[in-house]
């Protein structure tokens, strides 16, 4: 499906056709070093996820700078980053459909490939399509850690179905999955630390009860860009999942005591309509910025307000300040960078106002 | 960038990957023919909106069962709409990069393409490109009648810009641009036709004060599908813009006396976790069915109800009946049918329980 790209290298910022997805390529570096910087002491591996980015690309410079591998939601992405050189990918979400999961087995040839399970027929599915590939796959059991979603209970629960996993002849007990999504976006401080709290002390019961059944957690993942600093210091956790880091959005920035990353990522849009006094029209809507999170900031521009948004249009509220001129473009902070990120074949890198590189977003899309 | 297709032909929908995009081609067959059924006696043709199925298949259907063009909003839909084969293309929307307008006089060489502007300034743009292309571009003008979006106002404004567009030797005045967006999801019947019979009037005004100055207008185009019928009747509008019309989605659906089309459009998702009682966990969030006009709806199921979305879990709450089993797959009902489709690279044809076809939806995307 061939589409033109939106930039090419060299170009200036101003000259990408919009609506593009920006990548400041300054900020983006500086993230991974902080991300490694911060883990170094505390022994923690960082497994970057890739729901976030979606890019192989981006999957390998995280590697480069630290990362022991990647993390995915789904088998579409497990291939595209093993098809784009990532060696080590953990799908960190249940897995049951039989296509899916010989999909999967067969990646395995290429990459090292786990996933996780939170039922015993989920477990008998897997089981049957390692057996049917020849292969033996790392499985690891998600508990719910308080958020509510998938997971077994901590504790026996999660011990059985571990064992159920490590008895297997076609199947690896690969550890524990304890991610508690929710508490990324608790805005107080107190609130995340309790909440993570909680979720450590059920992770470390779980461990401890398999750790006396003779098994060992070779991974005890969870972790993301709110919370990761609590985890890594756990002495529990091995592994943090953050993604987000590296890019930054609008609905992290607004929780109290930021992460402690730059805004490297933008959606460029234009006005391309002024059709009265306070308003100016960009072409960045609902398909361009997904709102699920809020309406977009204009970066580095007081007194404009992203105040109302249809499918292709965003509405610009001049509440101070000159108007954009037809034609000017503006960098959009997303509410939420991982459906932004996902609506584009390209991350467009600029670095000191020229586009430096096109990165594809291969895994992008509402794919399988 | 290769993508493993979701589906077969031949193949059961409960086997296709999730999510996916299905389309149940009699309810849409039935959509295309009740529109053409409507329009008949009314003498408005239908130059159906593309922004919405992203699919130059979907639009040659549109085609042969009586549409005389297609709608875009990007100068990539355009390009995808025009390198499968449609022949008559109408840009409803302002472009005003030298870079897609470079873009766009280069297509009007296999197709016709026209395109809207709502100000001199990017009147000018258009005939540069047009211009450098050695081409002439039909131009509409675009005029606000009530959506408070992009436009001109309606009247003497509207006039002057036709006037400049006519007097260029590189451009074609093209008619009246003259959409009420917001007017379609208007819940009463009576609050939609005041909005319209508003827009109609405006419309009406313009195009005799057009007409005054030796200006005729080829295109009279807007309506959506839900006030249609009121464009359709007034006299005044000769083209009708509908998009949802062949899918339907939720939001529409809302509005008393809702369209009187059938829902064709599902994201087919599955049941990957049952963690607890009265909970059960489909693979579709955020991602794969945008939230942006709500929650999606369970279709065919009492008792189910979509009830919280991540960015790829939807939470299933079960309010009645027996809890769907692992692995089983649901139909849902998006909130708003345009952003949803462009999340997809495949519509997966259903009929009678089987996939009949896949048609590639090369527009999709946060393009330019």
């Amino acid at each position: 499906m061939p589409q033109i790209p939106p930039a090419e290298p060299g170009m200036r910022e101003e000259e990408v056709d919009t609506p593009a997805l920006i990548l400041d390529l300054d900020a983006f570096e500086a993230n991974l070093d902080a991300m490694a910087a911060f883990l170094a002491p505390t022994g923690a591996r960082l497994r970057a996820h890739a729901k976030t980015h979606k890019c192989p690309v981006v999957a390998l410079q995280q590697i480069r700078r630290g990362a022991v591998g990647q993390c995915v939601q789904k088998v579409a992405e497990a291939e595209a980053l093993a098809w784009g050189g990532v060696g080590d990918i953990l799908v960190s979400n249940e897995v049951v459909a039989p296509r899916k999961l010989a999909r999967l087995a067969a990646l395995s040839r290429i990459s090292k490939v786990a996933l996780c399970a939170d039922d015993a027929g989920a477990v008998e599915r897997i089981e049957q399509a390692a057996e049917a590939a020849g292969t033996r796959l790392p499985v690891l059991v998600e508990i719910d850690v308080g958020a509510g979603r998938c997971g077994v209970a901590p504790g026996p629960e999660a011990v059985a179905l571990a064992q159920r996993i490590a008895g297997s002849p076609h199947l690896i007990f690969g550890g524990l999955q304890a991610y508690h999504g929710r508490a990324q976006h608790i805005r107080s401080p107190a609130g995340r630390a309790e909440a993570i709290g909680g979720a450590i002390e059920r992770t470390r019961r779980t461990v401890e009860q398999l750790r006396q059944q003779g098994l060992d957690c070779a991974i005890i993942g969870g972790g993301g860009t709110g919370t990761f600093r609590h985890e890594a210091g756990s002495g529990v956790f091995n592994e943090i999942q953050a993604g987000s880091y590296a890019f930054m959005d609008a609905d992290y920035a607004a929780n109290e005591e930021a992460p402690p990353f730059r805004q490297s990522l933008f959606v460029l849009a234009q006005v391309m309509s002024t059709p009265k006094p306070g308003l100016a029209v960009v072409d960045a809507g609902h398909k361009a910025v997904p709102t699920d999170s809020g309406f977009p900031k204009v970066w580095g521009r007081e007194g404009l307000r992203y105040a109302g948004a249809s499918d292709e249009h965003g509405n610009i509220a001049i509440e101070g300040g000159a108007r954009p001129a037809l034609g000017e473009t503006l960098r959009l902070v997303p509410g939420h960078c991982d459906p932004t990120i996902d609506r584009y074949d390209w991350f467009v890198g600029v670095r000191g106002g020229r586009v430096e590189c096109l990165w594809p977003i291969t895994a992008r899309g509402g794919m399988a």
